[in-house]
């Protein structure tokens, strides 16, 4: 039984939270969350020990009738491996404290690589953070390119990559986010940094721009990869990846916003799509050339990856043993 | 037993079939469907025996590998009541079928009020229903004004309404409809239809104007309404009714988005919102006149009102036993 | 001929100065900005005297290639009026540094209500701020209300005005504004400030409620106003004010963004709507309640009434005076 | 003097006019337009002959107290050469017409590419169109393609092209046209018409993709080109390029809304950007591969294109002079 903390409950904590709780190998200890809201009430709904993530604003729960279990420390104390999912940078300013504590440490992909011994995807390179003391699961961008670019490369050889990432502006309930009507293309220096945040993983010759819109569900991928790999070769390949799905010609889903929904249609929680969708009708080869679209849920496509990561670096489960028991416990 | 059939399986017809489907005292004996996708495929996937609601169309469905039970006619042979949720104007087209196969209707809002003997909300006028052989559930706009000014009428008499309705422009995977960047006073001219609409089924002095603005998740209204009474019995009544939800200051809840998104944490199917959600902060009586803005989820909020519409019509319940037994096997 | 000098040249500041640059009497001495940018080089290439805002960040101007002609102290000291355009709040820490040159000062509706001696608005109190060392143009919106309710006051008297605002959530340019797919009631506790804001000017019994919606192009406004005139005693009255202008049936134009269409065929400068925009269709009267809808352009309604309040407080025009030679300057 | 008409004044109709209006040698005979609004109101302002398009629908001018000129057949007669500016698919019914009226014809974007003798675009092959009998100017996409490849493949020889395409969901006044909160791979198979299209022009290796989102002010490309010229190279190819547009790092301009608004600074009519806007800092060669972005504002930047179509058909200027008149006139 690993015990696991989380540390920031917001979009990607709450989403880590429950998928740690349906884990038989691992016993959720804690959240911690710095103030209070209807997120809250629900994590103590949930059944979740609740812990003030700042201790200064502790009595605000209280004030809002809502009981906590100690503060973040407390919750530390309790832990074998910590979950960071607070917002970018603040997980840097957390790795001493994580250290003080002596807990090994996940963090996420709005952190430098260098916040921890190592960046981390299933299905790239599970076996090399075995582990380690520290592990930064890749943002929701890079981890939606390896999950596509490792296989193909293990199983096809690959060379040169292009893709072009048109990123939503903000999560829905980001209000204060925009774009409310524009285009950015962004960085507009090129290359993006998801190129090189690719390799902080996987070696590949990888360039990456990205755009930011004006929309909240989900990123597209536009991808170019020079191999040898005919299109039902790339498609077999895929199709054996666990975390890749296809979006079906008879589904009649062209958006983002209609594969939302059928992830709705199909009970999943908050309507999450956890894997690649990608377009089948999208994928094709030409001259040496492949290209297909994917939509990425920024949301959730981690998730599983921070359920893979604890058990990597607490040892407790090599990556074929993690990948499944992850997939079945979330349905995937 | 009341044998009940679906016509018309998009954004409202899927809801209210997974409704009745969990209704004790119904069996949903199919749902019919234009054309196979996602959700024809998601109807079968749940148990729904499915039909083809065009004759002429009955073969894309074998071609898209998703088996049928027949088609419309069949379904209706099968069926006491149907639900119709075809879009605007079709169920009026339908009104012929369903009295030659002698089954009782309930229609949508998107029809004519003449569509039906009478138009239904189960707060304002579930008795006079009662046996009919067809009903029209108002609106969603309509409804939610319904379940807040019912009560207060019966509770402490209103005089004049007056309300803002601030519209979403489509639902969310709609991606055809727009506006993208524009705010539409809609209609231009004053009133607009809500207020005649909601007089369909109460008596009341009420101007209603409305706006079309780029958003998809909900509808807000800011309503207005002269009344004797204070702000505490305004609340005292609204507490009252099952299908009014009061936003709490602690949930620190400030848009419809993340009204959507705490429904998706509390694991409501589709993150349905079926209550109106009314911003308990934001109600205030001042000079005979109360104030407050309430959200309304346009895709969910009649979904227990065509559950309740059966029962009626069907007469296998009163009011009280009605919603009573609609709201708990939905979870409200 | 009168000295004016705009400090803050962002969305407002620089319409304004345009406008100032385009009177016989006055003289626009510069224009201050902080930072360089293509809008710093627009203003050099209208030939306008550029200073820098903060000393020391006037080196970036020499380093971007734009001349600067020294900083806003220098500025001041040419100037015997200043307009400051900068953000909300910052034109209160500028007001010392006004008395300090001994400037008069036009500030805008950012700032509270106490930064200035009076708020102004031309129609509704423009001789009570004759001679005033200061006055707070209210905002956007407030001067949009004042426009229509100070002359339906003045010819019919009215009473009770309930007003709603569905307000857009940032200008064109502002990427950083959202949100993107949500609506906030805003502020949730009712009233607004809107009402109060309008009490500043005009003695009136008004109530508020606004919403932020995802759109950049104008608000627009639902106006409910008790009065006794009739409604074509409303519209006589509005058709008199020469910064009302109605939407015509036949423009066939029913939203705000057909309205900044309209305005960049006619080719005003940026596509600006200097007046309220009533739509006629939606003029009526019921029951001695005024209802109507009114578009209004937050980035330039305020334009003419900065330039009236510059001559208001330099004491150089009475306000019919003021407001025609404004009108007919900037093509009104 | 070439007598024109434009049959179609809509978005891209009625900047067409305004161009062909300020042609020395150019008469504009009349303009033809389906139903009167703001636009036809303003058509007549500008002292522009007004044709009713549709003669069953004539009345419908005069009902609006708008005058007309007479029917599109009279204005055809008055014509040599007609640019067709309907909408998509109404141009390829409309060129029998054309024909009986013996009028030249040049063509948009929307039609297909067998409408005309001729695809066209004036930097890539105004030479092969000269004295045809009719053109079709290439969409806006792909005249934004070809002013950055065709000088590129003159000056250095380029290899294989690689574009994606963030194209916006309608143009800012179409509020009937979504996306609201979408992104959309559009189409899902690979690749977009776009490199086709570039392929009735010029003979080049390209593949392009491309995405419909929820913005209405301009496009955006992602460009990859192989070619052997060095960063500096491409630079200087492009500057001497009239119509394509570099935005400055000192711009401090990162967005699509930002670069508008740096045309309505500059006065430009309607905030037109004709040409287009690449961003230096975007520019940038790595192993033989050029990557840029460029945003494409689909209102305009064809409206040079048509003049010099008109000239290029007409057989009155060669390209050089057609070119440089048109830029001069329009203030390219
Ligand atoms: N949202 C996404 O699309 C996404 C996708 C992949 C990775 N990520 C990464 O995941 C991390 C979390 O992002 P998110 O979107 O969940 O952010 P979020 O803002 O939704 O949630 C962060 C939570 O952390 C809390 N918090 C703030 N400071 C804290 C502190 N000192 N201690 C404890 N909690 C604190 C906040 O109150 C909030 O509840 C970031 O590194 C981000 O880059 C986000
Ligand atoms: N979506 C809302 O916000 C909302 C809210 C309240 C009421 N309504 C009303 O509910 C009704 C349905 O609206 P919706 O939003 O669910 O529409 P929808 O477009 O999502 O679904 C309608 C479904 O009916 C199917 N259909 C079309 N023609 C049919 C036919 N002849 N026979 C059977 N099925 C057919 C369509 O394929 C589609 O699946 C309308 O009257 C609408 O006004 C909609
Ligand atoms: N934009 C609107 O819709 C609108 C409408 C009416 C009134 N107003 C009010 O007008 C004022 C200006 O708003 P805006 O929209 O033009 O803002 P803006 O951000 O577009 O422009 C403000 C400008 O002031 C500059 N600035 C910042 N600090 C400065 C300083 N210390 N000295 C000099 N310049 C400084 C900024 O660089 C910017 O160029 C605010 O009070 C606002 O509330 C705005
Ligand atoms: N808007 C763009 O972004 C854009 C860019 C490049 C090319 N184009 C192409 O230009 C053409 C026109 O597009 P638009 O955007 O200007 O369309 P639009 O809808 O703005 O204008 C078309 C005009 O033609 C009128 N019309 C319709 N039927 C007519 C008929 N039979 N006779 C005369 N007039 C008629 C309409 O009333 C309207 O005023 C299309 O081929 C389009 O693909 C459009």
């Amino acid at each position: 039984m690993v015990d696991v903390a989380v540390n920031g409950y917001g979009t990607i904590g709450k989403r880590v939270a429950d998928a740690v709780a349906l884990q038989d190998g691992m016993d959720l200890v804690g959240v911690a969350k710095t103030k209070p809201n209807f997120e809250a009430r629900n994590a103590v709904e949930r059944g979740y020990p609740l812990y003030a993530a700042v201790k200064e604003r502790a009595d605000e729960f209280a004030d809002a009738g809502i009981d906590t279990a100690g503060t973040v420390g407390e919750m530390l104390e309790r832990a074998e491996v910590v979950i960071d999912a607070c917002p970018s940078g603040v997980g840097a300013q957390n790795a001493s404290m994580y250290d003080d504590h002596d807990v090994k440490a996940v963090f996420q992909g709005g952190e430098d690589d260098a916040v921890a011994e190592r960046s981390f995807n299933a299905s790239a390179n599970y076996g090399d953070c075995v582990g380690a003391d520290s592990v930064r699961v890749v943002s929701c961008n890079t981890t939606g390119l390896l999950r596509v670019l490792h296989p193909l490369e293990r199983d096809h050889g690959i060379g040169k990559v292009r893709a072009t990432l048109v990123r939503r502006g903000g999560d829905p309930s980001q209000h204060g986010r925009g774009p409310i009507n524009d285009i950015l293309p962004n960085p507009i220096t090129i290359p993006s940094h998801h190129g090189p945040d690719v390799r902080t993983v996987m070696d590949v010759d990888i360039t990456t721009t990205g755009f930011k819109v004006p929309a909240t569900l989900m990123h597209v991928h536009s991808l170019n990869v020079e191999t040898e790999a005919s299109r039902a070769e790339v498609i077999e390949t895929l199709e054996d990846e666990s975390r890749v799905r296809f979006v079906e010609p008879d589904d009649r889903v062209s958006s983002t916003a209609e594969i939302k929904e059928m992830m709705l249609d199909e009970g999943r929680p908050r309507g999450d799509a956890w894997e690649n969708m990608v377009w089948r009708d999208s994928v094709s080869v030409e001259d040496g050339e492949l290209y297909l679209f994917q939509a990425i849920h920024q949301e959730s496509d981690v998730v599983p990856e921070n359920v893979d990561a604890v058990r990597a670096i607490a040892g407790t489960a090599d990556r074929d043993e993690s990948v499944r028991a992850t997939n079945e416990t979330l349905g995937i």
